[in-house]
């Protein structure tokens, strides 16, 4: 049976690897819908080739541009509300939520609302809206499956298995561009230098929250909601390859572990043809050949973001989606030119500090402290410029 | 509900490390039977603190010595047909199979043929005779769980999965006491060297099977059995550290592993209480702790007892028979202080050099094989003396 997808964020790295899966199984998979932001020339190409039924672009002018280039029937929008016509578009069964930072949440929303088996890349929707959107996945029977590799990883060292059993889930950091740096140098990191990750080829934002580690610690929050455990039972290792995607620990000692070549194919057509597996060509990993694997525990002093996220996590309410909202405009400012590195934990912990957490909030009240982050984050003056 | 257990081997490592998993679990588990060779003394604790209702000793002096020591109900017999009593008592629903060498086949069928669930750490069960194995146990609808490490992880890594979206079995070896050794080094190798293992502490056959590589050839032969996968699907690589128990790879470029610190519970009990886990008081592995992970590939130059074995896996019929046969007798010569350690390939391969393979065996011709094995094996002339 073929499986009829939607895809936020359909130009983004993610969202390329998607259609690459797509394309490797014609038979399997079809295009319902794709969404992007501005890349007008990428999203041309994608229609030509995939023949969506409707297409959204972020704005008017970028819709425009679309609909003059391609031919065919494909219906083009554009905005938030275009944006949830993709996602909750009547044909499709499942919706890939690709699209990077806050944005993906409340499209996310509307796609569990309207039944559709989730595919998550969009961290921001559990980190912001964990609560909320578990509890609206589970009234709507939906199933939320993680498509980057560690949380891929974990799902699938679960599969046959009772939640019961696990004592822990340990997520795999690279440790990022920085991974080795003194907070000496971190002073002085550059944005080209934060912007080199050493195994995954992925977009700048996200790049940026591996060097200062805020990736991982959003990872932890996002695990906490996925597979419905205490932070507690959450650890993280350090292992520069980034061969072992994660682990699970089960309470007889035995840990189950995802390996693999850094390929984010891999994880995608997981969720995509879970609970099978389709072949994928991808290089078979040799651990021979790769002789080693290292580990070493994270350091919490060099890189304070992976602390705050945890105890943003433990705080929750409010507080995670202030964690996120303030990292996202505090990396725009890095990636901009304005503050320096350590800046970014620097205007993170200035604008928690500064914040009152909202224990249980509703879907506006997490907007609201979105909202309030941001425009902290926009503002605060930060030491370390 | 409590799981009734026959114990076939219950005073070697694995036997023993079976009553601790039973110790642990009295809510869950309840010993019917036992069955041991001349471990008189050991036996007699154990009739003591479990109580089953048989014990069966390899010879009658034995079982004599076990009846005059020991208080209680317990019936006490001996011999081969004591051995199958065990392992098919009308109360037991779980038999392990962890008697040491060919003698564990006979008892093991019959315990298939009785119904009973089969816990198995005698490779040579599926060694000898897999195809007559395997056939009765699906006849008979009865499970064959692995509880061996490096099965086990490979059945741990298989839960919720299909056997058919496997790429190949990647089963770890340590590479035994001679991992690092030249085969000038080898052909001056003591008794005593090779009974000194790096990581496991094991009997004594299995023990020199390690340093041969003997015994990851029989593994390989048993995954074939197991897992019912062809041997170009099964791989082994050298990993020194025995913390990665081995692989499963799959058609989409994801692995599976199953991690842990070395400790035979963890199998023993997953085959128990499968498909649950329980809890098990094991030292937890910390893997930042232990650094790192090698891997290498098998040197099959080096240790021609692994090539020998699939080639006789390769081969089939009554080849794997005779191969696990020469290798039981040449290890005994080697034990007593007859032969050479480099002896005990040469006598294999002498063995198989003249041996003409049946096809398609039925038990009689494999017990033939064994029996003509045996007698070639203590006869033949070596030359590495």
């Amino acid at each position: 049976m073929i499986k009829r997808i939607s895809l936020l964020g359909s130009t983004g790295s993610i969202g390329q690897n998607t259609l690459e899966v797509v394309r490797q199984h014609r038979e399997r998979f079809e295009i319902v819908g794709l969404a992007a932001g501005s890349n007008v020339d990428e999203m041309i190409r994608q229609v030509e080739e995939f023949q969506p039924k409707i297409v959204s672009m972020a704005t008017k002018e970028a819709a425009d541009q679309v609909r003059q280039s391609v031919s065919g029937s494909t219906r083009i929008t554009y905005g938030n509300e275009g944006l949830e016509e993709v996602a909750t578009h009547v044909d499709a069964v499942f919706v890939v939520s690709a699209i990077v930072g806050s944005r993906g949440l409340p499209a996310t929303l509307a796609a569990i609302r309207a039944g559709k088996t989730i595919g998550l890349a969009n961290k921001e929707t559990l980190v912001m809206g964990g609560s909320i959107v578990m509890k609206e996945a589970e009234r709507a029977g939906v199933d939320i499956l993680p498509i980057d590799s560690e949380h891929s990883a974990i799902f699938q060292c679960l599969q046959g298995e009772r939640l019961d059993s696990v004592k822990r889930l340990i997520l795999t950091a690279s440790g990022g561009a920085f991974r080795d740096w003194t907070r000496e140098q971190l002073a002085k990191a550059t944005r080209e230098e934060a912007l080199n990750h050493p195994n995954w080829s992925m977009g700048e934002k996200i790049t940026i929250d591996s060097a200062t580690m805020m990736n991982k610690g959003l990872e932890v929050i996002e695990a906490h909601w996925l597979f419905g455990l205490p932070y507690d039972q959450i650890d993280v290792v350090i292992h520069p390859e980034s061969i072992v995607h994660s682990l699970v620990e089960y309470h007889d000692g035995a840990l189950l572990a995802e390996l693999g070549t850094p390929d984010m194919k891999v994880p995608i057509q997981y969720a995509l043809s879970w609970p099978e597996r389709l072949p994928l060509s991808t290089p078979s990993l040799d651990l021979a050949m790769l002789g080693s694997l290292h580990f070493r525990p994270p350091d919490f002093e060099r890189f304070p973001c992976l602390k705050m996220a945890y105890e943003a996590g433990r705080t929750g309410g409010t507080t995670p989606t202030v964690l996120n909202a303030a990292n996202e405009e505090a990396v725009a400012r890095f990636l901009a030119g304005g503050v320096s590195f350590l800046a970014i934990e620097e205007i993170i912990a200035e604008v928690l500090s500064r914040h009152t957490n909202h224990p249980d909030p509703s879907l506006e009240d997490l907007y609201e402290a979105d909202r309030w982050a941001r425009e902290m984050a926009k503002q605060c003056r930060i030491y370390a410029v």
